[in-house]
């Protein structure tokens, strides 16, 4: 039987089609915000930089923060991210703004959670519920509706970005590697944040994740032939000329950008939600060359309940 | 001869002396914006948390992020953070900022430098410069400077803390752990992220940064009992939680902070400067246990030029 994580991996342009049905609208003059823990809150993350970008007032914070410090920045409206809706967090976090007469919203991927009870407006996107521990399919699938809430676009090509990127992984000298490292700028800074948490999550492997240029401020310190940098880049010469380095130093290193080793044309940020696609993908290879079962990660549980 | 990078660990409470009789103020009503690379932005990102917590409004970005992207938040103020004013990208995001009309003002810890001839004001604190590659007593210096313009104070036994620390860390079992896990809200978010990058500059370990609750939604699939946590706690209740948790999963835990491991009271941040001394000593001797030498470590320059 296929492994959970790679078909939900696998169905992802089939739930992003879904989710173009699905009416979502952001307005402008509102501050919004997201709280979330986890993947959710890295999704948060991506999303508050691109409403930002795009003339929204937008901000993040996760569920822990709030319940342990009582402490949030002012919004009129908060988004709860919980694909489960079950997290404990996120679930007093709700509570929390409510009682303050902020407006909440849940998004989940599940039916009649105890955050859509908490919350004042639901938005349920069951299609995308996933058996899996880790969060894949469903990533890519929120954070596309928040984006679609900016414009109503369509990404082209995902089905076959998705091929290019397995064969691109599967070609991958993978078992060299033990050491893997994320860099991006702004959203691309929180794709590197998640899919450090991806590898760590499934294949139990030592992560990081940077900016691009502050990477040689340090962290390069620990580069070795063992390390795969994955560079989600703008396509600046910076990046071109840090990717190049890194190379020459002797790390792996996958540039997933314009003309790179995975292609995808910059658009704005708004490729994001495809662009995590071959890292999923290599977290889950990696993980089942070690013999990890990527479904059960080790210490996790699908929802973290206090 | 005695390690260098030890002998500016020691003499921070010194540095911090003299740091007391420089004139430093911050103005509520202007938009502050803090510039650096590295552990500079570290400190930056620190410095802004307290600002804003304070009532001042402020910001962080990477020198590298102005230079690739030419984006940078809004402000009428930048103070540009490089201990040896010689960061190409710090100096050229002083230019940029410059030319943009904002007020550009140079903080480091060296006479003369390229930083300084760009900035129209310097801030010079060549009593805190430094041999070693890596930022140790200079980054305390520099932090308790501006946090010192919010308002005048001191902080009470720090000899008396930095002796404790040392002999703290001198029964620790360093040899088991080869993962060092940094936890922190706020403004001891930047400290955990900080506190990473030593160990990993000086002691090229495998190093993580998060907030604290955050931990369980993912990272702690790779605790095993080589990992040991730091929590750099403000003493709430889950904190504590989290740190009993942790220890009973196998992991060594040092929790810093009030009746803590390591004793140092919670006052709102301003603690910042005095706090991370003990880990610069791990990472300290974390390296020379592994026949590293902190002084020089591997792949880094002092300043990076590009």
């Amino acid at each position: 039987m296929e492994n959970v994580t790679l078909s939900e991996i696998k169905r992802t342009p089939e739930l992003l089609k879904q989710v173009e049905s699905v009416p979502f609208k952001l307005e402008k003059g509102k501050r919004y915000l997201f709280v979330g823990c986890g993947s959710s809150y890295n999704l948060g993350y991506i999303a508050a930089e691109m409403l930002n970008k795009n003339g929204y007032e937008a901000d993040v914070v996760t569920g822990g923060k709030i319940v342990a410090l009582g402490d949030f920045p002012e919004a009129d409206v908060a988004f709860f991210i919980s694909r489960t809706g079950e997290s404990t967090e996120t679930v007093l976090a709700a509570k929390a703004l409510k009682k303050r007469g902020i407006y909440t919203i849940s998004i989940v991927c599940a039916k009649d959670a105890e955050l859509s009870k908490t919350c004042e407006e639901n938005i349920e996107l069951p299609f995308a519920d996933e058996e899996s521990v880790v969060m894949t399919g469903s990533f890519s699938t929120i954070l596309y509706m928040i984006l679609r809430g900016i414009k109503r676009y369509s990404i082209d090509g995902i089905e076959g970005f998705l091929g290019k990127s397995f064969e691109y992984v599967d070609r991958l000298e993978l078992k060299k590697f033990s050491h893997f490292v994320f860099l991006g700028f702004d959203e691309l800074y929180g794709l590197a944040k998640e899919s450090a948490l991806k590898v760590q999550e499934m294949a139990l492997q030592w992560v990081e994740f940077h900016e691009p240029l502050d990477y040689r401020h340090g962290p390069k310190a620990t580069l070795t032939e063992k390390t795969l940098v994955v560079m989600y880049s703008k396509d600046t010469a910076y990046e071109v000329e840090l990717a190049k380095e890194l190379k020459q130093m002797g790390a792996g290193v996958v540039y997933i950008g314009k003309e790179g080793d995975i292609e995808i044309p910059y658009q704005d940020g708004f490729e994001t939600p495809v662009r995590i696609l071959p890292v999923q993908y290599l977290a889950y290879k990696k993980a089942v060359s070690l013999g990890l079962n990527p479904d059960k990660p080790k210490n996790l549980t699908k929802s973290v309940k206090l």
